[in-house]
């Protein structure tokens, strides 16, 4: 396999650069019969575009997904599904002139150094967060499948940016509000300040960083392959394969190095038939495995790296150090954009380990 | 692929179970040419074996691992390499008692369910720490290809057990100290202190967490394959396959979320001919790929799950709650035994790295 | 993996049906700076087009290739190169009359069992043997890097059509003659009397089968990759996956089965430095290596399914026998479009095999 | 994956070289609740022994199979299973004597060139036929699922040997026959006629190639992954794995090639309530995918390459053509010998299948 491929019987693979034609995907191994079509998906890539006040769009893209293959009378067919959305608004001349000045914070250089210079540097070519319009086209699949089958629900929300975190919110709260705000906070109250942080950084020519916190619902039971095949292993890859993603925990996470045994551990009862645990620190996921209880894990986002503040860098032309500033506008924090991000990628997770173990068949049921 | 695969082109499938008769590893794709013998792997294996008076060593297994394919002649010979180590000292008993009582914390029950009740239970069976034997004897492989071929090393440490963290120390220090202390921690004076606080906890028949930080020296630039395939992707996959660990973060990680973008922000400078950063906040990992920095991560792992203190369970066969003492002695905290197996899972995503990228190549010179 | 993904590390995902809106190829792993337009790829997709008086074209597509990434500066640049051509031409009311009933020879009946009647049944749909035209697109690359890199060459020619045997022609002259005919015969004299024989079936309303041979030049030893990877296994792998294809023999094949060891085996001769085999009844390959002898496979193909004449079927609403004439107008023959194809599957295959074993590079040269 | 991998999620690696401390294999994917113990391994194990009268030993070792792990009270647990034999009774003196010595029709020389003298060339080290017997080891565990779970049987047997060739009898005759023979032959008569053959040929230091036929019975319709996963495709890959094939053809094969369509297309109609076609011409494969009629397919072998007739070689050393007798006593023929090795392959790329498409389920039963 290569790095522009993940899963092994729900297998995506994506496509495209953020100032090339396309960025796309295609979607192999889902089963035959869901309903779909280019609304499901556009309703989830809707939800990536960037916000009106707090975040300052660099570009204004219409981004209409387009199902190439796969979808016939309004159902998947169980052959592979191409979607892709065309480039519109790209202006491509700022990243002409920093060619030989690699933005601090970005790929530019080690991409430019792995490549021999061949890569398509504009806008960050394939490293840009853009590619993550492709995890949403797959995610959005995903997503209508777990739920049309299985009844999972994925809820994703900002759960700190800049330091602003929300606290004592349940998730229904968190459903209701997410998409509410554009700080996609699980709280209105949270999310004005969050905006507040937003802004007031942004005016200083500076970035944030934040948290993303996802839960996921209805989870089945033994969900996950031991060992490398994990499922929190699965969830951790393709949450470090997001763009400026720089850490994640599952359930108690790093705080629970800081407790002991007696603290950690989620003891068992009966819920009427069914066994639950009282707590939920190891966060869904035992031995690599769903244990049934809600699946929650964070994921580290560092502030965005394109500022309008002056930074050191190298000219490769020249060999000198000079100074930078990165043209154009700039998101002041990816979080907001990158909870819906999250989401798709963890349902893209979820299905393919569903469809592995046979939970969701290969044919939901049958045409006449 | 299954869960009992990693790598691509240096891929180790691992097999055995705690209480069966062998843990053992098959490791496919080796450049041929590599001097290899059992005693480069088993001084990995030693390391990782229970130290005397911090850690209660459940068993005392000798561990001694036979290579029973694809060496010849002190060399590897670029077909698939078997090693084992046979389960001597096994006492299974206290498992038949709790084959009923699912341990807090632990996967007995999922995996119960996951496999039908068909599951090796005893010891934990696949789901034991002793799994990582396996990633060891891989591990010693890829370490040595590394060392012999790229001068790459892989250097863990306790950083945080039980809340005593290491400050104020540098890799030199760590690398002549981790494995002189049975903390495994990065100076003698922390080892100290983590030392007292494990003995402290184990007499109140409780566990503790902690951290392991690792750092990798002299990776060339450019390992790694976006977007899935990123080195931070792989990286976070193995460690979550470790059991008992519930987060991963690399350089700045969850802490880079409350910082600035100009604060975070890595610039770049000319150290003579080659292009280094000032700080190293990306952990020597940029879009996936490795920026030739150094790489540091740190790896989360929880309060180990087995504790001599009373907890409720369920009876699985009267469906009553029960209160359960884990029986046998316990290890009150796996961190220092995973230091070993966090370098040598290190070291098997950088060699399956290097053999992708071509910069190890199939064959290590030749044989006359 | 999946059924639509193809090679390990120049890996081809092809997607698409015969009457939906595109068929298309994404191809990842190609090494980054290898020159490539959209003509190179064109010029292969032209030899697969239906000739003028032997073969009925049922369509008459332009068959236009876009390429849609991966590509900059009119060099591959390491990213996925997805392409697709746009299905212009076609008319699907036929297939509505026939949706319950299953053409002899055809996929019709399995894909809609295996897929619950949800399978795109038009013109075939993914069982097309349109999709052929995705091994070319992916094909044409690999041939391209080949070339330029090994100086490998791929021919393919028609042996054989409806029991009209070229004999006694060198490689040379089936070299210069395969695409001058519209057999695609290794000689003129050939190419004249399959066509002839074509005609002739194609007025009786019946279809002709035929062996393609194919010749690898230059391939490099060592290429492959024991046992289940080895080179004949893919080779074989592929031909297997082309629509209408029923066995594959290497070498001197199925004739093997009767000679004796003396006679079968090829005797080592030193030519100047080189050691060579004096005849090549393996084929090229040996052990599942390339041993840098000519690869050398041919290919059968059965009788062309669709043809004018009356077959017995089932109607499945019915479920009554019925007579079915399948409407349109046929291909005769399949093979002579497949020798392009059969070339182009080669081609990837080898690449895959040069690119695993480091012969290829990942970066071809460097861009200023 | 690796050349010494097959199998998607029913997945075998194998393991051993002919004259180390043992072949191998893990079969990880194995639904958890088989009933399995060593017997129903050592019983197919013992069908690839050599006969006494009609194949010349070269070695006679015990092939004991120990199961090593994934096996608990008697089932399967869903956990890796390792399995082994031990090779005793080997003699390497007369290759230490070849080393330089390339034997024609072997791998020796390519072998030695790929890894740069590393390998190990003893018996032929990697590239033995003995590494068949991880194929049956693996294929065991297949056989045994199938026919429990689905009442799968595959039956193959030798249709040829050295131009002898079986004719006119049913599969019942061959299922009772083939191992009551030492040929494998489908009938005591033709057995003794190959037997004749085999004898004289020995007699003159010579040896014969031959065709096995397999016969897949009770496949569910539906197996096989278009396009290149497809169930031909996957069962030509293995086919080619296994030493000294040359060809594979299904069905009416290459023989298809001669007629028309009228004649080789197979008329469907309605045996009852099902589908059935009135021949079988396509091989119980259409499109790829299984089509419930009998699965037959024919694997060429060539003549053995270790003949004890004089050849030439070239020596390595001194770079001269020499004459080389191979030493020892040879397999006048492998064809006996691969007709177990033929069915399990078959049945290892069956399983997979079925496992890959839910029909055969995680887990078999539920264990009290």
């Amino acid at each position: 396999m290569s790095g522009n491929v993940i899963g092994e019987r729900f297998l995506l693979l994506i496509f495209g650069e953020s100032h090339g034609k396309v960025v796309g995907a295609v979607l192999d191994g889902c089963p035959a019969g869901l309903g779909l079509n280019e609304d499901d998906i556009q309703s989830e890539l809707d939800l990536r575009k960037p916000g009106q006040s707090i975040v300052t769009t660099q570009r204004m893209e219409e981004d209409r997904v387009e199902i190439m293959s796969g979808v016939f009378n309004g159902h998947t067919t169980g052959a592979p599904i191409m979607m892709l959305i065309r480039n519109t608004d790209k202006d491509s001349r700022s990243y002409e002139a920093m060619v030989n000045s690699p933005r601090p914070g970005h790929a530019d250089l080690v991409a430019k150094m792995k490549y021999g210079g061949f890569n398509d540097y504009r806008g960050g070519g394939r490293f840009s967060g853009r590619t993550t319009a492709s995890f949403v086209m797959g995610g959005a699949v995903a997503k209508k499948l777990l739920r049309e089958t299985l009844g999972v629900e994925v809820i994703a929300y900002s759960l700190e940016i800049g330091g602003v975190r929300a606290e004592g919110f349940d998730i229904d709260t968190a459903r209701k509000n997410r998409y509410m705000n554009e700080a996609r906070a699980p709280t209105a109250e949270v999310a004005e300040q969050m905006k507040r942080k937003i802004i007031e950084t942004r005016g200083k020519g500076n970035s944030l960083g934040g948290i993303v916190e996802c839960v996921a619902l209805n989870v089945p039971l033994g969900l996950g392959e031991p060992i490398f095949g994990s499922l929190d292993s699965d969830l951790a890859r393709i949450a470090l394969s997001i763009p400026a993603v720089k850490g994640v925990e599952f359930g108690s996470g790093f705080a629970s190095t800081r407790l002991t045994g007696t603290e950690n551990n989620d003891e068992y009862y009966y819920d009427g038939d069914e066994i639950r645990t009282r707590t939920n620190n190891t966060g869904g996921i035992l031995g690599g495995l769903s244990n049934g209880m809600p699946i929650v894990y964070r994921v580290a986002f560092k502030p965005a790296s394109s500022i309008a503040s002056k930074q050191t860098t190298v000219d490769l032309a020249t060999r000198k150090e000079i100074e930078l500033i990165v043209p154009g506008r700039h998101d002041p924090t990816v979080v907001p954009r990158a909870v819906p991000v999250v989401e798709n990628a963890t349902a893209l997770v979820l299905a393919d380990h569903a469809v592995r173990a046979g939970i969701i068949p290969p044919i939901l049921g049958k045409r006449q």
